[in-house]
């Protein structure tokens, strides 16, 4: 049936044709997996797989050592992968880094390297950046992945995807902190973030994380050239990830997937943080599921 | 707790005593599978396996080819399967078909085999055909088992199921389409009913799907018969299948489903078309524990 | 992000510093599971286990023997499990128990035997006995694991957290068994609360549940001390779970989930009855990465 989710937005090409007559038959022997594998895995399996090349960005409470695990993933399939750090974060570290400061982060980074044909992906926060980088340097992405990402509407900021209550916490929180950041509790974070982890290793990622410059959460984005983009779009959702209340009005799906229009739903399991950490090999065929042509 | 969704609609009879006196040690001790198993294969892993007569009803942009590996897959696991060619498609190819034509071809199939004690299962638009099938043909049923599939409410049609706007383009594609057929452009397909497959089987299962005639998809149907029936009925959803969008008010689980009353729910893993070419034998898993008694 | 769900309700704590200079590398060495294992059992493998104390609550349609297999499972991986019997149910069984009773069974087990730094499970009716419990022995419980189970908020039943046709139907049921249980049709039941069993399971299941004493599921409970409580929560959530109509206003989750405030999801696959029979082990490992610090 016709799909309302895959209508919506932009239509980006038709299939070439040059290999047409090609037998229903040789395809299902072509098939991308054998059923003797778990299913889990093999759902992840690219056949003849296209050598992608990610530029990965992370999101807030996180530097570029975020992706450290699941680049390694990548680069052993046979991916190539540029992780960027971006303005107020890791070494680039300052409480009252703008927007468009970590948005020009990227961008340089992609224009200086000369990088093109980029599967770009965009966690939680990164999600927004991906937005904004998306609009200034279109021509050399060939897919935007929001991973567990924010998706503002055009004149949202990131705080405005809350509930109103978690919006004032949020306030309260960057308040308090004196210089306009906001620590999370060790609890949240552990419920929140890494619900899926050991306590060992969910004690080890909270304490990775400096506290987050507020900010660029609570800024309003002008995204009207972004939504006015062709550029093709997926969105990986992980089923445990509870940084927003899941469900129809705040969860990242379908939430803020639904945001984008038309898009690619790629589904996995994991939580916020734990599985770019423990799960490596898992988190990279997802993103290939969800970066490929 | 007593459950909502089970006892809207009729019950449909009440457990034989026969076995009684079972230890409940001895059930555990029999259980359907072994926990070193992975636990998705387990899960769909019947033990003391019924012998079932599966009618498998395509969906639209399909014709019977698309059971082809699904059907060998079933009868690899003992099972009996038919899959009967529908009015206008197929090798009955009709842009002008109608939907009362269409359920006759599996009416008159069902009939002239004398089948009895059918698992009778509708796949996407074919969820249509099975409720008015079942209409004509209650006594030959046991079981009908709806997989991402439509379930009208009385009066309704399929274009009914979806948003606004969308049926809005349905009926433009149509229309431009000069002989009362849809074609999907390919980027829609892709995201929307091939989104778990490789770029090689999306683009094969593309080529594969005929423009589909839109009149059967528009049609409202008289279903209250349907909605009187006492026939079991199973819900079986792919948990990344787009082709609805997903979530409370449009997702084939739970919008769709929820027409049907008290039903069955049987969950996997996979999206709209992929899975049956690629993962034949988990889907004939799914179909098992959606379909048997 | 700032979670929305993750920062509701009070937060319990900060995490202990005492490992604060361990090297973000090492972490991600000694990440909890190797990439070589079936993904769905990694996620629920703990590190450096910790030894658990459990006290297991079961729901209704049932009694102590539900966890039967689960408790061995849960010692067998070298936890501490108590499986207490409450009135009403069981050996206990009494059709016109009171939900006072029920928790009064519980608190007396747990005073009696001394527990300390409990992991509470109640299960579906279950949830509103620890509930109830934390109140009365807050000092015994280091954390609640709901375990698809009902939430009522204060001055709730049971009952009201069902649509209103199906509360009706509840009473009716009620009324008809003459002393105030209810006993549920085979068809009902083999549908909502054992739809991944086999047919022969299903009847097992079945056959072992005496009729369900009706009062406490329509008892309003006062519950403004349990909401104002400081005890870590979690809630586990089997996604074929179908005893509630499944999604935004009625299901497990994030309906009832939703009402605990800051809580930690664990996602798994199962339904309401079954898992607990056929798949101990699995569940054993879901409610140790819910039970957990």
């Amino acid at each position: 049936m016709l799909g309302a989710a895959i209508l919506i937005g932009g239509t980006t090409g038709c299939a070439q044709s040059n290999n047409r007559n090609a037998a229903n038959n040789d395809v299902q022997k072509s098939a991308a997996y054998s059923d003797s594998k778990p299913i889990i895995e093999a759902a992840a399996t690219p056949s003849g797989q296209e050598r992608l090349t990610f530029v990965l960005v992370h999101g807030s409470w996180a530097d570029a050592s975020y992706w450290n695990n699941t680049a390694a993933a990548l680069r052993k399939a046979g991916h190539t992968v540029y992780v960027p750090e971006y303005a107020g974060h890791g070494k680039l570290y300052n409480p009252s880094v703008k927007h468009e400061a970590i948005v020009k982060s990227v961008t340089d980074y992609m224009t200086s390297k000369k990088l093109k044909n980029v599967v770009l992906v965009g966690h939680s926060f990164g999600g927004t950046v991906i937005q904004k980088v998306a609009e200034q340097v279109p021509d050399r992405i060939a897919r935007l992945v929001f991973f567990d990402a924010f998706v503002p509407l055009d004149g949202q900021s990131v705080s405005d995807q809350f509930p109103p209550e978690l919006q004032k916490v949020f306030g309260q929180l960057a308040e308090t902190s004196g210089n306009g950041t906001i620590k999370l509790p060790f609890s949240s974070f552990r419920e929140g973030f890494v619900n899926t982890a050991s306590y060992a290793l969910a004690q080890t990622i909270y304490k990775s994380a400096k506290p987050e410059p507020a900010a660029p959460l609570v800024q309003k984005l002008d995204l009207k050239k972004f939504y006015s983009l062709n550029i093709p779009k997926s969105y990986l959702f992980l089923t445990s990830d509870t940084v927003t209340p899941q469900g129809e009005r705040y969860g990242f799906h379908p939430a803020q997937s639904s945001h984008l229009g038309q898009f690619r739903l790629t589904v996995g399991e994991g939580d916020h943080m734990t599985t770019a950490y423990a799960q490596p090999d898992y988190l990279a065929r997802k993103l290939v599921e969800a970066g490929r042509k």
